[in-house]
């Protein structure tokens, strides 16, 4: 099993854990019935770079479902992938995921390819076409080589194990810096319920959605119908609220696996339901926060918690809008305690409030009280801004809406990094 | 007179002068009738810094309209120069501006100061007060000490002068790296009618409005219903189409004087209005071209040009989406032919179109036909994308409608100039 790493472990344990849930070492395959495992198929430039992965459940009844891209020029294996969740009503056995090449805009062909994937490994499998799943992460527009995955697929299948399943994250990563992976247990009645998840990062970050992909398995029991339900809520609340760079990806899925290997059954109506939505939530804004905080160049992770608007609609459109700010960003990349930025996007997010009664906070020091400079300590202001997380809090005290946010400051390393991908 | 400093001259002239004008060297008091001057107040704390600026028409009924930012957080200098402009139904004598700090995000102390500024000018030309306008930029939530500005209205009315008018450009300048200047002069029926143009950049420069400030004189009679008519159709396709970097700022201003010195009448429902029209649209499109090419850190002006789109909202919404992409501008920055990142950002923009009909060309280059990669050759694709000057050409072939924006590389140098911009 992959150990959580440690830092990444308390830096979360500090996010409040669900009653019923606690956080565990582990990887996808910690839910019972579930392997996987990778493979560096060449893909990526760089040699025996992991650029292919392989997760697999031993359960014939295994539910699926996913979330998908808004984007209109959606890549090849979303196409793919949404298809063959509605062909076989939300059941999947497989997933098979590349890195260091998106097959997005690679027209028809892009298509085969990822239709030649799914029929390989359905025939490999001895399962439907339907019930394999596609994701790719990397550039875009570049014809993405069949041969190269399907000359994988039965290596990849020899290899499926619990213990190679922790290599999954790392198999997905583009330019992430580290691999985001996190698990969670709760004993209910005598048994023992998993929920894990893989993410990656880390350009292209965005709401709806704001995760290039993510890969959800758990031993609980749940119907194609309530996990799609489930997933959407949680995703909602989770990878829907990080911003990177604002940019919405060709490639973005999430997609969760739900083999009943644990006997536990989640129901409608039950309290079942909420326990469990509890556990996907955390699971899902525990790997959210670890995409913003490896935001491309990114060295901290910037909460924005706008509060006192006259919706939640509102508070969203504020707390998005200071998100995405490019002049914000990079005043937290340097410490800069320029409320006025900050304020200024709030005036330009297309929410209603009067700017003469805003308060904006960094953690707990007030930066800004009613609209004004709230004259206070600048080298206190440095100190908190310069910390490696932070929360910056506006409160529009025009009325009870409020929303949460998660990004990361901007810095030389975005433009390094950006300036210069595809070579 | 300032010279049109010669490259960008020779930029501009590339751009069609449109009939009956042409471009000359000159200052805001080309347009007879008009004086400017400028001092060093200490509002900008290096010594000597040009900050303060005094635009003066002689003619007692001087037209005057003005085209404001859309932030529900508006400066102070925004919200008295807009009252100003109604209560006196479009009449202006002077315009006062500061740079180094924008008075906004200041509360009732800023309006009181603002408003200071406003009643000390009138006094000293014995005008009334609502014929004076007023705009800074520059530092949000830092009071403006009223003081620099009030001791220096005498002698900035002492030194007014045609000469002195070329250093308006310089005084107003925050970050941005050259003076932005432009006149045009047209002959009509005998007589001599003239345009004069300064804007300053060139952060927080986005669409609704895409300038922090503008001031325009002319010595064409026009009436001030109309001039205001004019003024904000030629915004709309000039200062509206640049992005540099999402942000709306708190102070944007363009504010247009017309005193009819030259004796030359525009009309309503007479041919002169277009003529008239077309010169101030040019105007303006040089000046937001200038903008965009010194955007923060910018190496590169980036034309934008969408068509074929459904309507014209739709080709809006592409080129906007393209222009503010943060992934697309960096890709630019380290000439990158990487135009996934393009169709990506089209993609997301809202609009309607078939991701597999779409091509993508830098300047005469076809980087994606239909599309699919259209197998460029790399080296000829960099050289086209290192050229100080670029255009991204967009073909959604979905319609007719069809948008230009103009936009900037986004390198190291935005983030060095914005993480430590207030200190």
């Amino acid at each position: 099993m992959t150990p959580l790493p440690r830092h990444l472990a308390a830096q979360e344990s500090r996010n409040a854990t669900p009653s019923g849930w606690e956080p565990v070492e582990g990887s996808l395959a910690t839910p019972r019935g579930f392997r996987a495992a990778s493979a560096a198929s060449g893909i990526k430039r760089a040699k025996g770079a992991l650029d292919l992965a392989l997760i697999f459940s031993e359960v014939p009844q295994t539910s699926a479902a996913g979330v998908f891209t808004t984007n209109l020029a959606a890549a090849a294996p979303v196409h793919l992938s949404r298809r063959n969740l509605q062909e076989s009503r939300g059941q999947a056995r497989a997933v098979v995921v590349n890195s260091g090449n998106a097959n997005a805009c690679t027209g028809a062909g892009g298509i085969r390819v990822a239709e030649r994937t799914v029929a390989a490994a359905a025939t490999l499998f001895d399962v439907p076409p339907e019930q394999i799943l596609v994701a790719s992460t990397g550039v875009i527009g570049v014809p993405l080589e069949p041969e190269l995955t399907l000359s994988q697929l039965p290596t990849l299948k020899e290899n499926l194990s619990v213990e190679n399943a922790a290599s999954v994250a790392r198999a997905i990563m583009t330019t992430d810096t580290t691999p985001k992976s996190y698990a969670l247990r709760s004993r209910i009645g005598g048994e023992t319920v998993h929920l894990a998840g893989v993410a990656k990062g880390s350009g292209m970050i965005h709401p709806r959605l704001a995760t290039l992909l993510c890969f959800i398995t758990t031993d609980a029991l749940v119907g194609a119908r309530m996990l799609h339900h489930v997933l959407r809520a949680a995703v909602e609340v989770s990878f829907n609220r990080v911003s990177v760079d604002g940019d919405t990806s060709t490639n973005d899925s999430v997609i969760a696996m739900a083999n009943g290997a644990s006997g536990v059954a989640v129901r409608p109506g039950n309290q079942s339901r909420k326990w469990f939505l509890d556990g996907l939530t955390h699971l899902c804004q525990a790997l959210a926060r670890m995409i913003a905080r490896d935001g491309e160049g990114a060295k901290k992770l910037v909460t924005i918690e706008v509060s006192g608007a006259r919706s939640d609609t509102d508070s969203e459109l504020v707390a998005r809008a200071i998100a995405n700010s490019p002049l914000v960003k990079t005043a937290i990349a340097g410490s800069d305690p320029n409320w006025g930025r900050i304020i200024c996007a709030a005036g330009y997010s297309g929410a209603r409030f009067n700017p003469e009664k805003v308060d904006i906070l960094v953690n707990d020091l007030f930066l800004c009280r009613k609209g004004v400079d709230a004259r206070f300590d600048e080298a206190a202001a440095r100190r908190e801004l310069g910390l490696k997380e932070l929360t910056l809090r506006v409160n529009l005290h025009a009325g009870r809406g409020s929303s949460r946010v998660w990004t990361c400051d901007l810095t030389h390393d975005y433009i390094t990094i950006n300036a210069s991908y595809r070579t």
